[in-house]
């Protein structure tokens, strides 16, 4: 059994790779939902929905989010009447949003309905997001606090980082599975996600780190950096904004604690000393995911370690 | 000032005519919402949405509901995710229903909604809602009770009908706006609409049918029956089902108390005797409405009377 803890479309591709060659049955993904967003009455779960969309063959792989030949109908409707639409809601996907908000509002729990799209959508892949409380990624810039998305989307990432906070996970607890999948799987992976927002909630969750640090398995990371910037997404801006070196490095000294190797590219090899200095194993890797066979064969890196 | 009482199709193709003919400005339209349903979570208001798309000319005109060249993209998604879509809501449409229903959670009153939707959508005519409450129109069938949505597009008007209830009605008031545009009006007209589920639900709340008995105003009505048929909708299986004949006749009766003039088809002209027995005055013209002539005729006979 392996245990993923994911973020989006780097998690998703590397899952890509990963059920080509072990059976989606024994893999477990924990999902962040801390860029989860309360869209005009919906409740909207981004790294959800990205990463069963992948793993349904139904993604818009240019994008790496969204549903593939959607169509922004309903979006162009809400314009009209006034909304923001800087949140790109496609037609088909809000299908996904509407079963989701009638379903936690007829009282099923997150875990519950994630299960039940997954089923709907022939993922044989366990997906269990990482709480069933709601949990909201905040931003802190000069102009005070934002939502992650809106930070992301809307503000396309251009305000300074004063801050992250995930509101909400003080009283949140991991949903059922998560701690139990940790402690039971022969081997983890950190999937090259931004260890800020989308890894940072996940251990962040009461329980969890410890579970990482006591569990038998062994925990391998992959590196969401390559050469000074991440491969897509805000990390360099929110390490930066933390004082936070942008490196390999400075990732696995996020995850030292539980991390027993981490997988860092080839371009970054004058890393390893350092990274080994904390105790950390290092393997070095073309981490860089084009292709099919690039996953798959970071996938299997990743196994082999 | 006109005030008309509406129900949906045949009710919105009387205000095309009406508003080519009359200011849209001095046209208040009550709309039934008795046909309301609540879809997964969202607020569907079908007469308000038929009324307003068509004054905004953007109704699917065949059919006559929904927006023409909508697509159907959520449903389908919801159908994978195991929902009923016998509803069918199209994607731009469903803007609308996402609009109100969070507008509605935010506490706004329908009528407001409604009036911020006809802003966006340009329509001058003034709609109102019949009422803020939630109203919802059942059918009582050999196998119970059956939202009105369920027996009509669902299944397809097959059941007998035993009874008809507009459950909410008895603690629901009338919008603001409803009484006094009828009391303040020159002219009242009564769509040829559903006289039982359309403008039965209107007159049915408390002191609309008092305002149409004690208003200075003419009450005009367009009988909606021509040759013992509906021209649209299930107005004969309901008036069977009430023991009442499906008639010109029969529908006069039930708007006796406050009709002053009733417009019927001239291939009705035999029923003129007996509906002028009730003390009712009786136009005879073309009530179907195939084409824009058509309509702006009969607009132009109800304002003539």
């Amino acid at each position: 059994m392996i245990a993923v803890l994911a973020g989006g479309v780097g998690a998703a591709r590397f899952l890509q790779g990963l059920t080509k060659i072990v059976s989606p049955r024994d893999v477990t993904v924990i999902v962040n939902t801390g860029d989860d967003i309360d869209w005009y009455g919906l409740r909207i779960s981004p790294d959800l929905d990205i990463i069963t969309y992948t793993l349904a063959g139904i993604v818009d792989e240019r994008r790496g989010w969204g549903l593939k030949d959607d169509t922004t109908h309903c979006l162009q409707g809400l314009d009209a009447y006034g909304w923001e639409t800087w949140f790109r809601v496609g037609d088909r996907d809000l299908a996904t949003h509407l079963y989701r908000t009638h379903r936690l509002r007829q009282g099923a729990d997150l875990d519950k309905v994630t299960t039940e799209i997954c089923k709907a959508l022939n993922i044989r892949v366990r997906i269990i997001p990482m709480s069933n409380n709601f949990i909201q990624t905040s931003i802190t810039t000069p102009n005070g606090a934002v939502n992650f998305q809106e930070y992301l989307v809307k503000r396309r990432m251009h305000d300074p980082v004063r801050g992250v906070q995930f509101k909400g996970i003080g009283r949140a607890k991991p949903a059922p599975g998560v701690v139990d999948s940790i402690l039971r799987s022969e081997r983890i992976v950190i999937c090259p996600s931004n260890p800020i927002v989308s890894i940072g909630p996940i251990i962040s969750l009461k329980g969890v780190k410890e579970a990482l640090v006591d569990t038998d398995a062994k925990v391998v990371g992959v590196s969401p950096i390559i050469q000074g910037a991440p491969v897509k997404g805000p990390a360099d801006r929110l390490l930066k904004g933390l004082n936070l070196e942008v490196s390999s490095f400075s990732v696995a000294k996020l995850y030292r604690s539980f991390l027993d190797v981490f997988v860092i590219d080839s371009k970054d090899e004058a890393e390893k000393p350092r990274i080994e200095g904390l105790g950390v194993k290092v393997v070095a890797t073309k981490t860089l995911m084009e292709t099919l066979e690039d996953k798959t064969r970071l996938a299997q890196v990743v196994l082999d370690v």
